[in-house]
């Protein structure tokens, strides 16, 4: 190996002063020159001026060109063209912020961009649905669902973060999985060098398995259903924030956990994406010190369905939601105790009856209903959560009772014969939680790039 | 509807003193009564004594038996039972952190435990890594083991945390695909209603998208390669962490960013895995203020290499890495300029020469080197990142030269006829990168459930 000294790589110097985000242009002073860049959000040609409001990724920007040759240079930088733009900072009160760029040099970064299927720069989107969902790429770029996204990355962050102060670990679990037992709804099947494998519908059975190694953990990340009806309401693919912790009493300690991340990711929302939830007109929900909680048979009797119903219907769903905010001046309202019969086998039933429990209330009954819960938000289920069965009998029991082969599922059982402390916890689905704050009709409006039944593009 | 109070639910009482995490028995007064919760690590009978050392997620705490009723307890507790112990605290000099629990009483919170493959409280875990993965729910939890997921957990934090500073939005992108022509590994094939779809090998093409609407974006997520060999470096599943960036100059703008990412990192699991590296005798690396940079053709050159290799070896990698060291005294080194041919179509060219460069130096020859890099650390790739073209008619070109379909790439190419800005990124493999911490010889050491071409469980 011989000494060689590399020679020093040539850099292009296209950007000599520093760039200024938009919003931070109201705080440079009047008469300095600055260096915007970004989008050509739109154009405004008057008889003697031309505006052209900027966009980058903080915010938008006004620069005023009065110049009659660059006047003309803008009518080549259509909108969405990519654009670097120096001028002299001035104050103008009816300007966004009460200050623009006037006197500006325009440099296209781009080609001249082609127009969007609808202009961005209008107060909403003015082509359909599906139109928005065809053209992702640049229909994504309207203030409006930028700022979906905006409050789905910062409900992502607030979820870490409050997890993480109470010290959870994160993990990474295989999304590739050997067996489709763990839930009723539909998988995808890949091929897997020659075998069958399943897309994972969700991290729950590694995930308790590994509150054996760290007792607290969480995951965000994908989950797939392979969901044959094409609602508003459901996703091939969606972002599970998902959390599993142990030596919980019960139920309830998982719910307070669920509290407690829920508050952090309203302060996230309001720390990381103010401007975005302000855009949107969201009023954020105030989290109360606890959720305000009901037993699945009372929610049964308050809605007046039969006391045999194994569940709630969303109409249901709608009436329990509206007298928690009625009564307990709660968007939140978690129904404890649903059926055993609709929860998955590893649900832990409810306990032993308090003692001042009447023999003949159904609440009362041994072995009918869970420790489980749903977590109701401004009418819609948020969360599902609960205790897990943690004993190894228990789980050889809930086997034969739901006619599961335990060889299937060897790897996870393993876990509880060499020792489980009692556990539970919860999943929140991202899209469902964004789509509810900022009041979509359809969950597709609060992904990037869904995927459902037609679905596979962009 | 109708007015209805729900009962109270009866809560078991089962923790009547709040639980003391193993860690934090040394700052518990002596004298006070004090319940550890958590997994029977290890029990030592010696003549008139028993020694129990409890495991929870902080640690190790030691209790001593002396009554010979709860000797006779313990010998029905083994190994990985879970217990709650209620005792009183004791200075110890001779005991872990200098503090034991004393007369202790043990409440089972499992039946007994099934032995481990190999007990989890020798310093090392003595069975193959075969056994330890056929048995991953319960050889996890070896502390060496926990310890190098943990630094993973305590990485991905710290990658958030240092891009989250700079303003980088989170995404989440399909993980199912309708085309397969991004990268040359090959994939995993998937029944989408009835179509094929394809596994996400990266995600490349929406990160660079979404540049389009957020300018900078990153994310950590499950990528998938269909990778037919079986080796230590390659798994079916990964984490790849991933971020891109809009409004750069060129790769060393990307490179100054990655920099500021691991240097996060680095931190991250100073501050939050510090016992899990100081068990695993992890020797952090140093980042420097910048990356030292070497061109591809200097490189080649350094190595003794023919200069029209397209390529680096391994073995070029370990000798380069080691000039850094003995040269730069760094751990990472970046090798930038790597051949056109072997980079994707999307990759940037290198810029033009510079001035002084002399005619005959293969580095200033037009269109043969890129503006993309490999990050070197410790003698193996860790990261690959670069600057991408951002003109619709350079996509075209490529597009040509590298004879893909422009039709199967449309909701990508939109991207760019519609705007973008000159933008770069770079991509991490978590595993790899902890493997390479961790001095792991099979990189399925640093994941938690690997999957490969044989194993798809547990």
């Amino acid at each position: 190996m011989h000494s060689h000294e590399p020679i020093q790589t040539h850099r292009p110097t296209r950007t000599p002063s520093a760039r200024v985000l938009a919003r931070d242009l109201p705080d440079t002073p009047a008469g300095a020159t600055a260096t915007l860049s970004g989008w050509v959000h739109r154009r405004r040609v008057l008889a003697s001026v031309t505006f052209v409001v900027l966009r980058d990724r903080s915010g938008l920007a006004q620069v005023v060109v009065k110049d009659p040759t660059t006047i003309e240079a803008v009518q080549a930088l259509p909108e969405e063209t990519v654009v670097e733009v120096t001028g002299t900072v001035r104050a103008n009160p009816s300007a966004p912020g009460g200050t623009e760029l006037s006197d500006p040099t325009f440099t296209a970064l781009t080609e001249p961009a082609l127009a969007p299927p609808a202009p961005l720069w209008r107060p909403t989107f003015e082509a359909g649905l599906p139109t928005r969902l065809d053209h992702a790429a640049v229909t994504l770029r309207h203030p409006r669902h930028r700022a979906a996204w905006q409050i789905a990355s910062a409900s992502m962050r607030g979820f870490r973060s409050a997890l993480g102060a109470l010290e959870f670990t994160e993990i990474a679990t295989p999304k590739l999985v050997g067996t489709a037992t763990e839930s009723g709804a539909t998988v995808f099947t890949v091929d897997y060098f020659g075998r069958t494998a399943y897309l994972a519908q969700s991290p729950q059975l590694y995930k308790q398995m590994l509150v054996g190694v760290f007792e607290r953990v969480f995951e965000v990340g994908p989950v797939f259903r392979a969901e044959p009806h094409d609602t508003v309401r459901h996703l091939a693919q969606y972002t599970s924030l998902d959390a599993e912790m142990g030596f919980i009493r019960d139920h309830r300690d998982v719910l307070a956990v669920l509290r407690t991340t829920i508050a952090g990711m309203v302060a996230a929302i309001e720390r990381d994406a103010a401007d975005a939830a302000a855009l949107l007109g969201v009023a954020l929900p105030r989290v109360p010190e606890e959720f305000p909680v009901i037993h699945f048979s009372d929610a049964l009797a308050l809605v007046g369905a039969d006391p045999d119903e194994p569940d709630l219907s969303p109409a249901h769903e709608r009436a329990l939601s509206e007298w928690a905010r009625t009564i307990h001046d709660s968007d939140f309202l978690a129904v404890e105790g649903y059926p055993m019969v609709k929860r998955p086998f590893y649900t832990a039933p409810q306990g032993a009856p308090p003692p001042e429990c009447p023999p003949n209330d159904p609440r009362c009954e041994v072995g009918r209903y869970s420790n489980s819960f749903d977590l109701l938000f401004r009418g819609l289920e948020l969360t599902t959560g609960g205790q897990r069965l943690h004993r190894p009998s228990d789980y050889a029991a809930a086997m034969a009772r739901t006619g599961t082969d335990p060889a299937v599922l060897a790897g996870y059982l393993e876990a509880f014969a060499h020792g489980m402390p009692p556990h539970g916890g919860f999943a929140i689905g991202l899209e469902r939680w964004v789509a509810r704050l900022v009041g979509a009709e359809n969950i597709r409006e609060a992904t990037l790039f869904p995927r459902d039944l037609a679905r596979l593009a962009p």
